[in-house]
């Protein structure tokens, strides 16, 4: 029978299964993305354990047939990463080209908004939708925009980089290289940075001031905001603005039914998600008013690999 | 043999034209939209002027297949004209049905900008690509965005208001009712509120002091800019500053090949063109630079009748 890949490449793992043409997961493997700064190395890895998935597959003679990549700078047209800066690889890698040539099956990648922008779409909370956002609140601030139906790849394949446009002008520096990008306000690591900014422009008494370093994440921010301590409610009420806003602007553009939240900061959940909501409603074009939803993903780790191997599925 | 009509309407005249199926206008009348507070009456009046074109058109046996409506406010999905600020007409006009039941064909409606997006992709600059947005700068700003060669209508058919993204926050009222968005600045009445104000707050010397309120205008602006006036040379930097950093970010979401400016404000060319392009550039994100075209638009009045024509061919 038929099957294709779904590789989803993070930083830290990298996720693949084996998926069939029903959207059914046969089978998973978690790879260390961390220990292989050569992309070749990794690549041979990855195959080695498509290849043991394919032994291990339940289903009579599998054939696979294609390979979905998600990957963060992932591009669509290029089939490259192209200069992500959380990953081991530096600037341009040609990582379709690479599976494709060592694997001889198509192969397609995207960015890991886009790739979760099909998961939700074809096995999330998208079921049915046209036009939606998901928004990946991890380290940055991804985006994958779903126009007509289809992933808005733009011009160049980069399109959905909502993240980088400027939520405070001349603010804080931003990993771009520019200042004031929203992901630097509205993402896991955004809120940590607010935090770390309050609690050393104030005196205010909270528990969060005897964590340790590496224990001030957007989770724990998000427990002591949900036990009431004021400078953590403030803090999540900060980031929801800046995000609120911005999303009113990105409506203005696109006028999507829903807008999707995901990853890390989006697990606070309504805390979150209600602040930011009123806060978009506050600053939306009338036009727009009480017609957009914020819901959290429907996708989970597994959906994400589906997203990746939905884009397989497709060009095969 | 078989016809489309196109319909431009303004707030101050409508343009009426039968165009062919190779886009060749054939017959072209105006209309002062102004006169005509009743749209019923401005539907009959339109029909007449149809059948006049219909009877004085050169070909055999026309045959009326379709009418295709460009309208501030105009919405796709409803075919009705919602809430435009500069219309005599007040309230939601169910413009397309009233065209459809009096003449008997399909009739289709898009916003003004979405129709100069359609314009200019069959019949301007944008022929062949896929991936481009047309903003157009006159009273306010409007924006049709194409991707995947496709016209952006969204969730609800209201997609491609960037004249409602916030450029100040807490800045101008804008005729929405909100504070700061990008056509209270870069529009051809933005352009004139910044020189008034810049007027009043300065007491620098300008032969635009002494020119009669009616006469400031974008145009009188523009000359006095390009004949070396400082403080209307400053006044179009501003413009231009407001207008790059707002296309940084919606390049961003959309990732266009190239925008076309179109309206009373682009006339003034290269002298807006050229600073506006380097606020862009200096705000893009890295993988955007040096990647899109400003352009002047090359659609002419008869091609926004065109754009009209062609959403009507689309659909018969």
């Amino acid at each position: 029978m038929d099957i294709c890949a779904g590789i989803d490449i993070g930083g830290t793992n990298t996720v693949i299964g084996l998926v069939d043409e029903r959207g059914e997961v046969l089978c998973q493997r978690i790879l260390d993305t961390k220990k292989f700064p050569d992309p070749e190395v990794f690549v041979a890895q990855a195959k080695a354990m498509i290849d043991d998935c394919l032994n291990d597959c339940s289903r009579e003679n599998p054939a696979l047939k294609g390979i979905g990549i998600g990957a963060p700078n992932g591009n669509y047209y290029t089939g490259c990463i192209e200069f992500a800066p959380n990953m081991p690889w530096k600037g341009v890698v040609q990582l379709a080209e690479l599976f494709r040539s060592r694997m001889n099956v198509k192969t397609t990648l995207t960015n890991d908004a886009n790739a979760a922008a099909l998961g939700e779409m074809l096995f999330g909370g998208a079921r049915g939708m046209q036009n939606f956002v998901v928004i990946t609140l991890g380290t940055g601030l991804g985006s994958g925009f779903v126009v007509n139906g289809e992933v808005l790849y733009g011009h160049d394949g980069f399109a959905g980089e909502l993240g980088h446009v400027i939520a405070v002008r001349d603010g804080r520096l931003c990993g771009c290289g520019r200042r004031g990008c929203l992901e630097t306000y509205a993402s896991a690591s955004g809120i940590v940075r607010t935090m770390r900014e309050w609690l050393d422009n104030s005196a205010q008494p909270s528990p969060l001031r005897s964590l340790p370093d590496d224990e001030l994440s957007s989770k724990t921010i998000a427990e002591h905001a949900s036990k009431g301590d004021p400078i953590a409610m403030e803090v999540v009420d900060y980031t929801a603005k800046t995000l609120g806003r911005a999303l009113a602007d990105m409506v203005c553009i696109t006028s999507p039914e829903a807008i999707f939240l995901y990853g890390g900061l989006a697990q606070a959940g309504s805390l979150l998600i209600v602040p930011t909501k009123n806060y978009m409603e506050e600053n939306l074009l009338n036009i727009f008013r009480n017609k957009i939803e914020i819901l959290p993903s429907q996708l989970t780790s597994t959906a994400a690999v589906l997203g990746a191997a939905a884009l397989a599925w497709k060009h095969v």
